[in-house]
């Protein structure tokens, strides 16, 4: 409560409100991920915590910086194991990179300021400080400026050579970027390499942020699904890991490999997560003698405006073509979202995050930071039912800070998901029980309803020009709308 | 997913869908409270049993029995770190009182047998077995018989004579019950010693489960607020504990007290919450001749039908006046509830179920399990609209089993125990940041479209003659309904 009331005090600061600490967790995520530093989350002893903690797995993965303040008892109340009491470092710890309890006043300074470092270490971290209330009641407290995280080392050049030296070898070679090699000059660096070695650029499945369309770099993402993934990548010979680890599959099977990367394809480190992706981009560069090249780029192409039955080919031709310049797209359509990408390969530049963990539930949240830390922009925000039923109280935050996010909820009345990796696993057809906790219909979810109930505007749409009608309007709103697609 | 098709092979399970594992894990908590027997929770991974973390921090304050299922990844996939990696047990542990991984397909019967005998050790324990995909895939289980859980210790007759003693002593005696204590023989028994002693009986402010109301004894429960519950108990000077500690405030504020336990007032604890108050209760009637004396009973006394203006009052009144017998009240109402008890403690015979832990967003969750537990019984869901919005989801599980619960949202549209803590600490007035967040409209969630939403019907009432409707109605409906009050 005294952090509460000296957030008056201190006009930087900007306070948003969340419903439900998933949702704060997760627009922490998706401003950082467009602000490029830390947003802070102020979340209530153990429980509240715990309730941010699915999208902090996500955060965690998408390596994102972001400070988690936790209040926590006075410390000589813990003694009396009231009933809020729990173990809050204990519960921070699994996907915190930082976290400590501050003991007085005169430290509480000095706390902040490292909790700030430490979320700003390359590439960003999770900073979980936790706060008892008599601390923050004290008197004795001291400002502390905030150090600058240290810089990653810089590569030895022995690296940049023998990358240089694969790129030139003839053999088929793919680039998987990942981190900041995906946007700004990471990606332009990307770009020129794979122009003048005819390198492939690729994405992992799961990535923070991606800049793409008209004018950038054409970026493959590797496909979810291992077989698929298995045969984009079958040709290469060589694969060259920029700020990540070589692509996993999100689950074991039976009989299955672990991977798609061929048995036969050199895997090579540029950089991991902890690295300066860029750096290395230029540095090698600089050894391919390229700085001057233009990278290549992706034409402006973009489908018809489709009209006509709903189809989910129809939805992304709809949002290809319709796409604003400088758009964020956040896109955890799940099953539903395959031809997403295609269709949206040649539209304006725009951005486009993903989710980094596999915990469902982040796109709304996402959504609710990325508008904020870029309020000039559009937003899309592309969910599944499933997992917009996780956190659907972002809404509530969106309607109240009048953020222009247009959600389009593609309602199957199913976790997709879930129905394919039963018939995946070889288990036979689900029985009645096993289908019952795949299908989230009966009853059946109306969407229109769900965001009328949190104060945003929605639709439901029948048609493609139904659709095309509602996204314009979307797209033209000074505030958020809900379009929900019956699938 | 080889767990879930093996449930279509076993009759003895009933699935439930919950859309978030907070749901899953509240209602897994209302089962145990009305069944006295565990629910299986199953979770998918970190993230999955993250999302349930918060109510069973809750369940872990009601020491209820409750089996958590969490998937891991094939044991070999591990290594690969892939997007939905996490330490699962490091994420268990703290609500958890037995955390195990499961190693190999022929211990999993062992393992499974071992999690439902711990989690019935007195009183209920929460344990959680973690499962990894190749554990659940290969051959070679076998089931084993669950092996009952070892009974606690029998009390030594010193403590019993002690109690016996302090009864008859002529000093002015509260006993403070909790657990089993409050239901059952066990109630009925303290009933009685408070009868023949004039001990007055108490309940924690949290508690997980009371039987009350007309022919059941009387319990005070101590309130939230120090300055009240100081002045509840200021005339007493022995305090009989029995299956709980002393009370002791949610919160410290500076410069008061931890409780509100008289410093004059001998405590002595008759039970810990691991040892069988009910055989203690029954022991101590021995000890005191009393086994035959008739226990206190609340006379049958219902306040009118109120009619006019909607108050907090009337509210408690039209509960207290058409509360059906062998109701169970789950009651998460916070600041709006304060005059519901007095109001239906001479209401017909019927069950409180209370926020045990502090973390909000249990009330709809709780009613679905018991709910499920208590087929025949009407369940009244009392919930604030802040504490609504955590686990808003538990309406559709509601709709889609057709549960008999009706849910009265009390809309007062802030945070209001926020607002109250603020000004109980002497922080000063909130200035307009610190107002924003305790203030949950602009816009006004809007529970009838939410309810909808889900397929709950629902109403908002604008009078106490319209609330008396709604809840005559929701009283004899086949299936949920939704109330939302104005305040």
């Amino acid at each position: 409560m005294h952090f509460v009331a000296a957030l008056d005090r201190v006009d930087e600061m900007r306070c948003v409100l969340g419903l439900f600490e998933g949702v704060t967790t997760g627009a922490a995520d998706g401003y950082a991920r467009m602000a490029g530093k830390p947003a802070c989350t102020l979340l209530h002893l153990g429980p509240g915590l715990a309730n941010g903690l699915a999208n902090l797995h996500n955060a965690h993965r998408a390596m994102v910086p972001i400070i988690n303040l936790v209040g926590q008892h006075a410390t000589y109340h813990l003694r009396h194991d009231a009933p809020l009491t729990s173990d809050i470092e204990g519960i921070a710890r699994p996907y915190s990179n930082w976290v400590r309890t501050c003991c007085a006043a005169s430290e509480a300074g000095n706390d902040a300021s490292d909790a700030v470092t430490a979320s700003r270490m390359t590439p960003g971290r999770i900073a979980t400080l936790i706060v008892p209330a008599n601390v923050a009641w004290s008197e004795g407290g001291t400002v502390t400026p905030v150090t600058m995280a240290r810089k990653p080392p810089v590569l030895s050049g022995g690296v940049i050579d023998e990358a240089s030296l694969a790129l030139r070898s003839g053999l088929r070679t793919g680039i998987l970027l990942s981190g900041n090699a995906l946007h700004g000059p990471g990606i332009a660096a990307a770009g020129r390499i794979a122009a003048s070695t005819n390198a492939k650029l690729f994405a992992p499945y799961p990535f923070a942020r991606m800049e793409r369309g008209a004018g950038r770099p054409g970026v493959e993402r590797i496909a979810y699904i291992l077989e698929q993934a298995t045969e984009q990548l079958k040709e290469f010979r060589q694969l060259i890991l920029v700020g990540c680890s070589a692509p996993i599959s999100y689950f074991a099977a039976p009989g299955k490999r672990s991977g798609p990367v061929a048995s036969d394809c050199k895997v090579f480190t540029l950089t991991t997560p902890y690295e300066d992706s860029v750096a290395a981009l230029d540095a090698l560069s600089d050894a391919l003698s390229i700085r001057g090249t233009r990278p290549l780029e992706e034409p402006l192409v973009r489908p018809a405006v489709p009209t006509g039955a709903v189809s989910l080919s129809g939805i992304a031709a709809a949002i290809g073509a319709l796409l604003p310049e400088h758009a964020i797209v956040i896109d955890e359509s799940m099953t539903s979202g395959r031809e997403l990408m295609p269709a949206t390969k040649g539209a304006p530049p725009h951005d486009w995050l993903a989710n980094t963990g596999g915990s469902i539930g982040i796109a709304m949240p996402l959504a609710v930071g990325a508008a904020i830390a870029r309020p000039q922009q559009r937003v899309l925000c592309l969910s599944a039912d499933g997992s917009g039923m996780y956190t659907l109280q972002a809404l509530w935050t969106m309607a109240r800070e009048g953020l222009r996010v247009t959600t389009v909820i593609f309602a199957n009345r199913a976790y997709g998901v879930l129905k394919r990796e039963f018939s995946y696993l070889g288990v036979g057809n689900p029985g009645p029980k096993a289908s019952a906790l795949f299908d989230i219909g009966r009853p059946d979810l109306d969407w229109v309803s769900l965001a009328k109930g949190m104060g945003v505007p929605a639709s439901r749409i029948h048609s493609l020009d139904d659709f095309v009608k509602a996204l314009r309007v979307g797209f033209e709103a000074e505030g958020p709308i809900l379009v929900e697609v019956d699938l």
